[in-house]
């Protein structure tokens, strides 16, 4: 089998490229600078299913776009989570947070703000610095 | 310095032992099956502060955690989260999920369910059957 991005995902994200083993993929909502790492292998549903090789590269990409990620935004937390009670594909949110964000400090989940999608210049200027500070 | 658990995780959790780098606590909330673990460093916030190393061994630990206790509680989903945005000592969550639990499919935090602390029996048991697949 080969690997096909969920269509749940497809559908609320943005593409932003390729690393080794992860799709980077931007949340379609501008109430939060969000990342989501899917690592492109068919039928992974929990971290712990990947060979330890393929573990390894996945937490050293998640430690790679966190740390950028952070630095770029200037986030006052890191939030990094692998839940898929809704959308079963592994997946691993990567979330810049801030004192004044729309949740804090609650989690993003089930925040209970609607989902503000960006404007295209916007995603596209994010995109774009996105693809610069990770080499993507 | 020297590590010195946050006095929220000492009043919230139960102590199950220690790994190599971090400390093994049980959440003091029977409706979920629920781990915390807390790497024994002081003043770390961040995952992607730990060494290389230490990093490394994190992830390895959580691996172990996970794998273990989801075949133990039979969950039907794992879910990890490193948030931090309340207690800001690092500390990395790894929760057994089911399809009849209180909150599901939210994530439990800021679930509305009101925390249920265990009876003493209870937690012994579990921390003890814990101890036992964790060689702790």
């Amino acid at each position: 089998m080969t690997f096909a991005l969920h269509p749940q995902l497809e559908a609320d994200t943005l593409l932003i490229g390729d690393l080794p083993l992860c799709r980077v993929l931007l949340m379609n909502n501008a109430n939060f600078p969000w990342l989501i790492l899917v690592p492109r292998q068919p039928n992974l549903r929990e971290l712990f299913e990947l060979e330890p090789n393929e573990y390894a590269e996945l937490t050293q990409e998640i430690r790679s776009i966190a740390e950028k990620f952070s630095a770029h935004t200037g986030a006052h937390k890191m939030n990094i989570a692998a839940l898929g009670n809704i959308v079963p594909q592994l997946h691993i949110h990567i979330i810049a947070r801030f004192e004044n964000d729309t949740a804090w400090p609650a989690p993003v989940w089930n925040s209970g703000v609607a989902t503000r999608p960006y404007k295209s210049a916007e995603s596209e200027t994010l995109i774009r610095n996105i693809r610069n500070i990770t080499n993507l």
